[in-house]
């Protein structure tokens, strides 16, 4: 799996690249991964990347020759790999995507800056256009990151226990159960019973509950579409009983 | 504006703070950020941060203890900031809360890492769960450093023009309109001549038509909730008109 970032901070990619999960995964030789600076493709003594836009007004937009030629140099590194701008503008990135993009064989990232990028680059030089969330950021250079970080992270041999990547929130259309650890007793609030109670059929029962609960408290959104288990109707039905007796 | 980022990785948060946008706002005076290292506050001479899970199961959980002496020490350097937690179960990051964090003093962010910080930090000394979109990631650096980002930018001084921040996507309900920069012809594909007319309020009109259509064509979710302006209103109709007349 390869993954190159075309930016031009690649020293704020570096680090996050050597560190943590990626740079494991990259040491285990699962990816290959890589900033490229989009400087380098620049011309004249000072490597001008951005330019003033057609039509006036305040911000600056980087100009297609430079980004054109880094995105030529990525695809000679990796040749099969899809080209995703990351912009506002694009597809929202969940964890459905991140499965997805876990599944080819690579992705490079244009990591715009200023007030964006020559609309001539989106049309003709991009597969994708792909969006982390609502809300403006920058450059594109911490969502590119945010996506690595998401697809790496599904991929076989990275995690400890396949287990772990399952398990999490969203794997399986819910929110996360509770964790707790030592001390048994924090500042006087101590481990619910169940989870010291050595019965895993119990526990686990407890944990898919919670995970309901807290899904239904925190974010009921992700349940409008869900097709609910015999368990977790039952669950639900039993909730409803006890609101009922509560409000007499 | 105070940003504290307790974490087990300060090495990749801090070239996120030395570069770009957020080195301008420190330089100018305008923002203080800092990662502080949660193991500095863990025990023994290992300063070990996690511990295995009550009731069982893969993966590791982020002990009680260091978090709290973290917070704590954050709390000393910001007293008035609120103490977010990142995680997926959170509250979803948006512009309108990135405009709600840019009014406030400041902010200290919870890194979490592994699988999960134990319940009783959540429930205790956390004011604020928030989640950057509904993806699994490895730790809450990324989603901390993209907050930053979104709310720095808006803060007064740190952007060139006041205009810039405002006009950006999401900032008034719609996607940002196209771009173009030099050359005027590139590869063939020339920029669209009213940009090049001088005609400032043609302009103006061109961009707030293809902001609009650009929101109906990519993210036509964001238009659910809109009340329209007139001028809107005429250029959706057109648009109608145009389709039925090719519809026959």
């Amino acid at each position: 799996m390869k993954f190159v970032v075309l930016t031009i901070f690649p020293e704020m990619i570096n680090p996050f690249l050597d560190n943590g999960m990626i740079r494991l995964a990259a040491e285990r030789g699962i990816i290959d991964a890589r900033a490229m600076n989009i400087r380098d493709f620049a011309d004249g003594k000072h490597r001008v990347t951005d330019d003033k836009p057609y039509g006036g007004g305040c911000g600056m937009v980087m100009k297609p020759e430079p980004l054109s030629r880094a995105i030529h140099a990525a695809s000679e590194v990796a040749p099969t790999a899809r080209r995703i701008l990351m912009t506002p503008q694009g597809r929202p990135f969940d964890q459905a995507m991140a499965q997805k993009f876990a599944a080819s064989d690579g992705l490079i990232f244009i990591c715009g800056r200023y007030e964006g990028v020559d609309e001539r680059i989106c049309m003709d030089q991009v597969d994708d256009e792909v969006s982390i969330g609502d809300y403006v950021m920058t450059g594109g250079e911490l969502a590119a990151m945010v996506v690595i970080d998401a697809v790496t992270r599904l991929l076989p041999g990275v995690l400890g226990g396949e287990e772990s990547a399952e398990k999490d929130s969203f794997s399986g259309g819910l929110l996360e159960h509770a964790h707790y650890t030592r001390p048994y007793n924090f500042g006087g609030k101590c481990v619910p019973d169940v989870l010291m109670s050595g019965n895993h059929a119990e526990i686990e029962k407890w944990r898919r509950e919670t995970s309901l609960i807290r899904t239904f408290l925190k974010r009921p959104d992700l349940l409008e579409q869900r097709c609910f288990s015999s368990e977790e109707k039952k669950v639900l039905t039993e909730w409803c009983k006890r609101i009922e007796d509560l409000v007499g």
